[in-house]
């Protein structure tokens, strides 16, 4: 990899497909009025390596709403803070094969959710978070430690979430009702839509997802482990296969990297040991996954031959 | 069936049934203090022919909370207050083939309710009602009309299925996912809440019901339509099919009479054009049916010969 | 009833229908060439009073192939064979709530049928029937005895059933997985494939289910009892609660008589102490019944004020 | 990784687990005679690096029944012999959710199965292998040129399975019944309980798959390239996301590469770019997986830092 030039590689990507989305490749979420509103004319990538180099194009420090990419985060810091019994007891680590805000194997497998990546599984990290207190200032504290800039919730998009979040609600209160939620619902939904709302760009998302490709080493301070390596590992492992909703296995198949996507038109990636990645556009495809994001992830890969496998 | 005395039908009933509700069959619903609390050894049956006659025998005329029964009363108010097409644009007919609270075919189905009788659909029942204004005065005025006395809710035990109804709450959102929910949810759920806690003894209940055994004409005055007749037997189809949750072939097949049962311990069942008739026991069996009340039942129509089949 | 004239009844139904069933009402099955080949435009409708008394209207006497009603027959077949035990060991009574054909069920309850009317359940029936001998010959000296006329299969038929019947052979073999079937899973299908071919005309049919409006009672013979009383009224019940595939709630809410349809374009319908009735029609609405047939059946309870309840 | 002695890796591996093998861990197969009666106490591995450099330990040459392993070469075969397009139109590529036999899927997505390692998916490949002709000698062929060896089925077990498999049976007339097998249900089947029973060790195995860890490159010819780069990476993609039935999550995050499993307790394992390695004893856990195999590729991972995350 050491002959690739990175920055060449993330210029030509966006100067491919940056006038696509400025022609509307897929089609924005507008469940709320906060992301309706965003122009599907954006495309942004960034990275981050290993030691630190960073490289980005199109609009790549533009903040975003980062939506499902905090679950990300908020798993992270669950594992700072609980034993890993705490987490795993009521969230399962296999796949769902149903879509993200499914109901039906949350009532068969009895208010466990299959992974934490699901929303009824992020619901039940956030509970837990809550359980530990200040679950939202201590979000906060850890994206802003890992950018090394402020990162702030947009709470009109938090309010906005909370407003519709029906289905959101159906899966807080399904789980509540098997005793999977310790706190009241509204409280362990008030972190969730928090999360969701959180506001970053690319560049900001690549440099705070750098400890998953540095075996868990702070991305701003090597003497810092963010989480273990066996952990970091492991995080990677779950965003592989349950990182991208039920298009995990397309991802593995087209990109092979371990990857988090969020409605908001994100996706943050990861090359172990070597660097981290951030695409944004805000067009989806039918999976709610990034459509341009997803493209740029291949391209990435073709240009650079970086992949797990 | 003019030759049968009904007056000994049930009172030998009774004396068969009561000293194993002593004994304490079935197991009483748990899931809030106030249903809980009720002892388990009670036994009541009464019954109102078609002419008016009434007959009743053990705990008769102690109220007990009606819990689903109330839902063929609040499907009676829609019937009266909204156009066909209203009422069954987001609520189907058949029976559900899953638990009475099950989310699952409600995903598959996209938020509309198999039937009127599961939670979900009485719930989307509910908030029609509400849509149409004073849902709550409504309903109590049709069960005080119906019954000749004053029927009131149990706001103690209104407020616990609140302050518990996950579950419900749960189906509510769900369903306002999908837009089925005109009202704010709270609103569609205080109604529905509310019309569980109704508290009526078992000669009321028979009494109420009698409209299903007089083509649609009101029990105490032979003026008065309820419904209509068509209507009426409508009523009775959907008890028949799916009133009983998912023992509904089970009911068909050894007692074959419509009937409608709630978690309270009380089942009401019409033999149109001869009678209607409560049984009140509180412990209920796995499928959540008053165990003696479906006894009864079996020993009534073997005695009498009464069944629709 | 006593003042309808039942032949004018049909006569009347058979004027309005017949025209549009030559104008080609719903869809005639078409997933074999013996029942695609069938014109839309026929109807037929035929009933036999308690007392024996016939009428007849349209294409009455025309064979067509029973499919599904065979069933009811098969099903009273194995009462008159087997213990009661025997049957519902692994047999359900319960509606399904899914489609006739559908596996999602017999997987998560173990290979054993929702009910004896969709075709895992009849299979089953089937099974038992060869465990205890002689299967096809006894079904058709049932049939034959029952109306009084030779009756047979339809080898065409039967053999195209079982070229393309995939769907059946994983059914049986899926059941067989859970060790549901005592024979070969061949056998059990060879007598499956054979009764769906049976070809009757409407005027057979009805004449046959009479047993159903007579409280067991043969209809040709008064000194025998094809089934017992209590059995009668059971097929009456299971016919209503799980008879026409997932549109029973449909029936019972429109029509409010046990009814049992087929593919073929047929329906039984049984008013209990006072007639059974057969219609006939090949085009299929989209729940698999035919779409005059049920028609014909609302336009016969409007016009006799039959019905159950 | 040059310096870990692989060798002492594997012995160590085999001294730790070899004892738990002959004292019962897990549980053996037992749904055909010939699986039953293999002895619970075996443990082998081997591995085969990308030079070619081999390393065995335990009953590494002693052949077992590869089972599911098999849908991996099959599946290379049908990369090799179809268009993309012919493989990928009536398969899907995403994990399951569900154990490796089910229906229910399969139903609601219409005959499609999921991803090419679960048995539906298998039969499949192996009816598209059948369609291109001579499919069962091809796979011996391509076995033997990969491990150097000859490669034979094993036909007691091929017959077993076929006698036996009632399930699988109903999973191929049932994507029949969607019009996605394109050949007799029997000659899809044939050759799949044929792979399923082909014989081979550990080290044949680890030898075979070689491909997968050197870029589709042959292991025993470097002049020839047995898939393509690309294929070679989604092949292993595949592996990671559904080669484990549904333990893929847990196999990803304990172990951190693709695998393959199958239930006569074998698992291949690959390290992209490095080696290949299998795993075999008899006993399974309950997601059906060698249990002793998961707790191999577990140590072997800590032990040398392999790990595609």
């Amino acid at each position: 990899m050491a002959a690739v030039d990175l920055q060449a590689v993330l210029d030509g990507i966006a100067a491919t497909l940056a006038p696509r989305a400025a022609a509307g490749a897929g089609k924005v979420a507008d469940y709320i009025p906060a992301l309706a509103r965003v122009p599907a004319a954006h495309f942004g990538i960034a990275l981050c390596t290993r030691d630190g180099t960073q490289a980005a194009a199109g609009d790549a420090h533009q903040p975003f709403s980062i939506q499902s990419i905090s679950k990300l985060f908020t798993l992270t810091l669950a594992m700072q803070t609980l034993e890993d019994g705490e987490i795993w007891q009521r969230i399962g680590r296999e796949p769902s094969g149903n879509p993200f805000n499914s109901l039906v194997q949350l009532e068969s497998e009895r208010g466990v959710p299959r992974n934490p990546f699901i929303n009824a599984g992020a619901i039940a990290v956030a509970d837990r978070l809550v359980t530990h207190g200040d679950a939202k200032r201590r979000l906060l504290e850890l994206l802003s430690g890992l950018c090394g800039e402020t990162i702030a919730f947009d709470e009109e998009v938090a309010a906005s979430e909370a407003a519709t979040g029906y289905r959101n609600i159906a899966l807080a209160n399904f789980m509540k009702s098997f005793q999977r939620i310790d706190n009241p619902v509204e409280a362990a939904l008030d972190m969730y839509f928090h999360q969701c709302s959180v506001a970053m760009s690319c560049a900001q998302v690549a440099r705070a997802a750098g400890y998953l490709c540095r075996d868990g080493l702070h991305p701003l301070d090597d003497s810092s482990q963010v989480v273990t390596e066996r952990q970091a590992r492991r995080l990677n492992a779950l965003m592989l296969t349950c990182g991208t909703y039920d298009a995990a296995g397309e991802f593995a198949y087209r990109i092979g990297l371990p990857c988090k996507s969020g409605v908001g038109g994100g996706i943050v990636a990861v090359v172990p040991d070597t660097l981290s990645l951030c695409v944004w556009s805000p067009g989806l495809d039918h999976s709610g996954n990034s459509a341009l994001g997803m493209e740029a992830l291949e391209l990435f890969v073709g240009a650079t031959g970086l992949s797990v496998f």
